[in-house]
């Protein structure tokens, strides 16, 4: 794996994200990578981050998967332009749709690895199917439909 | 509306999630309130929960989704056992699958409004579709398929 997270090859006006913006001190700030054709990201959740006394809340789970997908999908499009990551113009991506399947209550306590796999590349359209483990638990599976971030919103800062 | 959410009928053990528990300080805790047939919570995002500057955080919008559905699944169930909120024993719901579909960028500063509409009910299943409103603009919508919490999970603490 790179030592550099696709979130780290972001224009510095497009790491903000309270998901996996470098520039966001308050938010998770998650970094995902290639390991191989798929992609992984890590993450230990806070001890405020509860469902209920020992379970990891669902929203962040859901959230996790949200920017380990638009980053899985970024590094895609760029592999498959045959591009560096980093290189302009910017192949930023924002979520059509994000769709969660809760397998198994996700304990406290353990590191979450989620991966990526690429399912569908366009060049404005980016499918990731995602899941989360935690240890040997698959506790939720997710798919991802990203989309090329529109011109008007990167013109707003 | 009753001054009471949904989520202050919640027992004492069951109030620590960080989207709508109201003994999470650093959570999001959101209250949901019956509107006529449909269910209602307002929240205002912190100037954090930032995706690019100007819009809110697609994480966050499915965190509020995610809670604002198992609290109206609770109410729902209550409602359809025809027994006062809060009653024993707790009619308490885990999000089994979350759907959400990003219809425009949500603009930061602008009050929330989530509505639910019950899709269905059966004794462990509820099922509610949500809309996110800001001002004007429907942001997104979202399904929420929530499932009577497991014993084991209410027994964890």
């Amino acid at each position: 794996m790179s030592d550099k997270a696709f979130q780290d090859y972001y224009p510095d006006e497009l790491s903000h994200c309270y998901g996996c913006g470098s520039n966001n001190e308050a938010g998770h700030q998650i970094k995902s990578y290639w390991d191989g054709d798929s992609t992984v990201a890590r993450y230990q959740p806070r001890e405020y981050h509860t469902a209920i006394p020992g379970y990891v809340y669902g929203g962040l789970i859901a959230s996790l998967i949200d920017c380990h997908g638009t980053g899985s999908a970024s590094a895609a499009a760029y592999k498959a332009a045959g591009r560096e990551l980093g290189t302009e113009p910017p192949l930023r991506f924002v979520t059509a749709s994000l769709k969660v399947d809760y397998l198994a209550p996700t304990p406290m306590g353990i590191e979450l690895e989620l991966r990526g796999t690429i399912a569908e590349v366009k060049e404005r359209k980016v499918v990731v199917d995602i899941t989360v483990q935690a240890g040997n638990t698959t506790c939720a599976t997710g798919r991802v439909i990203a989309v090329r971030m529109p011109d008007n919103m990167l013109g707003n800062q």
